[in-house]
């Protein structure tokens, strides 16, 4: 049986549950990849920093030449976060011949076009399963298996973090600062959760499926996003009441030929399949033309579920399909996009809008009058009497019809003037 | 842009839709394919017969020669159902240098070892996404995406006709004729339902599963097996009571180094997402040890779902990717099989069993006897009281801890020999 030899840049989490793979399940990697993969070097930042993985002395080194210069080693694995300088290594290894496998979605969101430009000069290929979705393999599903399909929606948990924040304060109650300090004690969430729970890292991820599933280009920061950090547990009760629960929903849906993008906490239909995803759990929606719906659901992150992402991309590199994935999908090349993003103002749907208001007569008239203007109708509406200690504030909640973002936000600019108004309005979008 | 010329053997459902879809939807798989693929030549059996696509003048005939005699017909789609000629017409296209795509499980279920190895000799693949759970990718995600882990499990309701009968009587107390006809009147069933509804269609698709996830070499008539065909309504009425559903379950699973195998109605615990898989829906749970649980669910059979799986297969074949797989992974070779399926007697699980006992003291006590016997334990128990016009019979039904198949047929051959036994003794798996 041939060998061929393979590297690792990284190793953190990821890294060192892809060199476990690699060096404790040889033999089902050669079986599939029909020849034995040898994990010849990895290079690191700190060669003093403890590691979780003992691997044979001399293969760890802090020496990125060591990879870049072996023409023996043909398939090297990024495991290196952040943009620099994990920009600077992916060049240097395509440069050096390799191609690349990689887990780091904010590079491929922030540099895919220079990137993958340069690994088609050079005729590499880069393969980034691990990026989105972690154990979900939903860059292959998307970009092969559904190839036959005009792909029309995507409804997306993306980030597992936030899944995992609000199914503990669903579920037990928790507060979300316990809740956040749960995921970190997990490893689910960085130090700085900041990008996990304000909806950047699910944008960066679904610029990524918009780009394959689309044919969009479209820059993750001009996705229109709200995260869960401004959520207030009463409207995971009230949800609830009304029969919903919320998520962290990404969406990318064509409407009239062009492509809605937003992230966003969403109220999505109890027992509905991305309802009942919970805790770590990512889950992926798919609407195709002609294969109808399918769903997918899995481990969004963590060390195994992520490793086994990467080492089938590095079997797919290896054998060399990820080569001809990589020729035929053009990915982020300069060809003109397929489709626009649509104006946000202009993304249709129903909400849910919270009041704060004073307990005195005319103040749901006069809020559906507004909403009257903006034409927006009522689908349903819930007033609780007011609660002790609340002096005289009492929560409204409606739902209303199909309407657009941008009469929605007149009408709320409109009802926040009103001088009943006691507190912010809240406003969610809502999934059927 | 290349040109590759295509053609399909067989224009039913399916290959109508594999047919509009090539025809009609050039520009996506030029796109995914980087090359215009042409469909060249159909080939049927009846000339005369109405069709529901309307071909360019002259590319439909009766005579399979065009396809074989056609050096430039690369990739062809077999679309012909049953053994016979499905076979032969595989033999030939691989004799005549053409890659073959097929969604024929029954022929692979059947002649695998056979057309898997003519294909190696002749240097040529064939791909089948579309003969397991239709517009589900779960043969590229066995045999590609997850290739880093040791399948631990798989357990799925792979027959989308008797998920859809089995949810019209829960959903609608429809009778098991009435669900039957309404679902041949869908197109989901054939004339002759009893491939479905018996579980031999569900056990020939596991026994592919089998064969890709565990590298077990099962002939699918091994496989035990039980279908709808015997299912009481009142059972669907006892298992929703006890937090159930029942569902057609298809499950291969690891345990101590051999394959449990089997498909049999099996009680799934409600909001699980077996549980939620409705109507036609196919889904798939496949536990990896580095992924964890990944899970799949949509459209099992149909028109355009399993043309969906045909093309992205055509496609796979057309730009090279199918060689590789199909090289690589040596489906159904001479090897030794890796892993052998555990003798039924000994497979384990908890069972729900429903008895139809006279009313009258004791019972319970006798039955529990005999269970404990064989080490059943006893987690739990519902007795109704006499229902009017039951002439002194009650239904009697009992869950019971982990045994085995072994021990429970012999409990329940005993049982069934007790004197107040008034009917057959009804027993199915569960699944927590």
């Amino acid at each position: 049986m041939q060998n061929t030899k393979v590297a690792i840049v990284g190793l953190g989490t990821v890294g060192t549950g892809v060199a476990r793979l690699l060096v404790e399940h040889g033999d089902r990697i050669a079986r599939h990849a029909g020849r034995k993969l040898v994990l010849e070097h990895v290079a690191v930042n700190d060669l003093k920093k403890p590691r979780d993985i003992k691997l044979p002395s001399g293969m760890l080194s802090a020496d990125i030449k060591r990879i870049t210069s072996d023409p023996e080693i043909s398939v090297v694995a990024l495991l290196v976060g952040g943009l620099e300088p994990a920009r600077s290594i992916m060049l240097a290894l395509l440069d050096g011949g390799k191609d690349v496998v990689t887990a780091n979605k904010a590079l491929l969101a922030a540099h895919g076009p220079e990137l993958f430009d340069r690994a088609r000069e050079l005729g590499r290929s880069i393969a980034f399963e691990a990026s989105v979705a972690g154990g979900i393999p939903i860059i292959a599903n998307i970009s092969q298996c559904l190839s036959a399909n005009e792909i029309q929606s995507i409804h997306a948990i993306l980030n597992g973090t936030s899944n995992y924040i609000l199914t503990q304060i669903e579920a037990h109650g928790t507060s979300y600062a316990d809740a956040v300090r749960a995921a970190q004690g997990l490893g689910y969430a960085e130090a700085d959760p900041t990008m996990d729970v304000d909806g950047s890292d699910a944008a960066q991820k679904l610029a990524i499926l918009a780009h394959l599933a689309f044919g969009a280009r479209v820059d993750w920061n001009d996705i229109p996003r709200q995260g869960i950090d401004t959520l207030d547990l009463a409207d995971l009760r009230y949800a609830k009441e009304l029969g919903y629960r919320i998520k962290l929903l990404a969406v990318a849906q064509l409407a009239d030929g062009e492509l809605e993008l937003h992230v966003s906490p969403t109220l999505v239909k109890l027992g509905s399949p991305l309802a009942e995803v919970r805790g770590a759990y990512n889950a992926i929606s798919v609407v195709g033309d002609a294969v109808g719906r399918v769903f997918f659901s899995g481990l969004g992150a963590g060390q195994m579920p992520t490793a086994s992402a990467v080492v089938a991309d590095i079997i797919d590199t290896v054998v060399g399909r990820s080569a001809i994935t990589f020729r035929t999908l053009e990915l982020w090349s300069k060809h003109i996009a397929r489709v626009t993003a649509r104006d946000y103002g202009r993304v249709a749907g129903r909400y849910y809008l919270r009041f704060s208001v004073a307990d005195q007569p005319s103040v749901l008239a006069e809020i559906a009058g507004v909403l009257g203007k903006q034409n927006i109708s009522i689908a349903s509406v819930i007033q609780h009497e007011a609660e002790e200690g609340s002096q005289g504030v009492v929560p409204l909640m409606i739902m209303t019809h199909n309407t657009t973002e941008g009469a929605m936000g007149r009408a709320i600019e409109a009802i926040d003037r009103l001088a009943f108004m006691r507190g912010p309005s809240i406003r969610m979008r809502v999934r059927d």
